[in-house]
């Protein structure tokens, strides 16, 4: 890759830093593996292509991972991709500029006790904006603000947001999905919100099985009247809501269904039958 | 300060990095003054009560901002605060940490002639979002955005944006005024943009001298029909606008009075008089 100037090191004039110019993924490597990675690599890619950040190409990043990630059987990878260093005021650096960090948490499957969620819905509203909206980037002030509102609520295990028109949006670190009538729903992400890779895993799995899934704007009494509930993103897979404030849901069938199709700790236990 | 845990150095969790959790402030420091330091502390001040980020305390900062940029005797100053380090998924870091870093650029005063700005109206949006509207906030994407619209446009100083309904906000990097009918017109921050310092020393200035400043919602059709406009900020303090594409301006007498108060390159420049 002569035509690309990758950084690797965290520098002062780090745009990232400074304006957050930048996108991230967080993966789960399980058992040596990372079942996802073609969906985080072509997610990561489409929204370089929106902010015109320059990529790696794909085997150099998975080589990165792979390397920094070597000493960990299973774990939580986050990739940070950025427009690299430098520019006061803006200023905009070379185009063939960028920089990509690997970290790596420790990874904990949950105990089938911890799985199902109390919720509460978030007055933090996000803005709509259709520039950033689906992508994974690094502006997460608004995020951080719901994430101190649920703090201050005291036990909360995620939160659900709205855009500023009242609509349903996402969890702060999760999708959100609801059945009821004979389909599944789940907010469009046109106007906010990240486009989740297990989201997009369940719709998909959700179609084959001949499920109707409606993507589209919903106000919350919507889902307060759901038969069943629940989040995902690509680390815990699939979470029931056990409770959303005060009303209570039961984990239905179609959640169940899920959850022992996508949960990693579900996955890599050893089948129960042949 | 025994309770606020202060982090100086850079560090891979860093939540400037990971969420843009965090402020800043860009100053001045000409001939061995910080002019307006009083009115950057306050700000910043009242952006870390807004987001819950604790502050160090005036002399702490003044201190580290003296040392720090001791070698120089006029610099660009950009300070940055944020939560400090720690959270994957938005867990929030303990209430008392905090990092504060301070960066230098080289000052060059402007040249007389390069100081009327030639701009541009912004196809890019700025997002409605009372929550962080007026914050000197490190989520600037937005920003980064319209940075790159206007370098594809070519040689433009600045670009004019809008909120997504259409009002008018401010600038890139600066704040926007514009006289008509004889007063003084600049849009309200309520909903987007950054309160800027030179912004308020304006309207200070201009309310002491009775020229009645109007502060709201405007179309940028009611800027097209100004007799003058100009753009400020605290570094390269008023800066008339001679062009938005194609509509020609001239520098009028309110903003050349206001470049002689306010601009660091006329301040320090021995006096013409007396």
């Amino acid at each position: 890759m002569p035509d690309l100037a990758i950084n690797e090191e965290l520098d002062w004039q780090e745009r990232g830093l400074h304006y957050g110019d930048g996108l991230f993924e967080t993966l789960l490597k399980l058992n040596g593996e990372i079942p996802l990675w073609q969906d985080h690599f072509q997610r990561l890619k489409k929204g370089c292509e929106r902010l015109r950040i320059p990529l790696a190409d794909e085997n150099w990043l998975l080589r990165k991972v792979s390397r920094e990630t070597s000493d960990q059987n299973s774990t939580v990878i986050k990739i940070i991709v950025t427009r690299g260093c430098g520019g006061r005021g803006l200023r905009l650096p070379a185009q063939n500029h960028s920089s990509i960090f690997v970290l790596k948490y420790a990874y904990t499957a949950l105990a089938d006790e911890d799985l199902a969620l109390e919720v509460s819905m978030c007055q933090t509203r996000l803005p709509i904006n259709r520039n950033l909206a689906g992508l994974k980037h690094l502006n997460r002030l608004d995020y951080v603000l719901a994430a101190i509102e649920l703090e201050n609520l005291g036990k909360k295990d995620e939160g659900i947001l709205c855009d500023t028109d009242g609509f349903l949006v996402e969890g702060v670190i999760s999708n959100l999905f609801f059945y009821r009538d004979g389909a599944m729903y789940t907010p469009t992400l046109e106007f906010a919100g990240v486009e989740g890779i297990m989201r997009e895993c369940v719709i998909d799995y959700l179609r084959r099985h001949d499920i109707p899934v409606q993507v589209g704007r919903y106000s919350p009494e919507l889902l307060l009247q759901a038969a069943e509930c629940f989040m995902c993103n690509s680390v815990s897979g699939i979470r029931p809501i056990k409770a959303i404030d005060r009303q209570n849901y039961v984990t239905g069938p179609i959640s169940q269904m899920l959850v022992n199709e996508f949960n990693p700790d579900v996955r890599s236990r050893p089948a129960a039958t042949t």
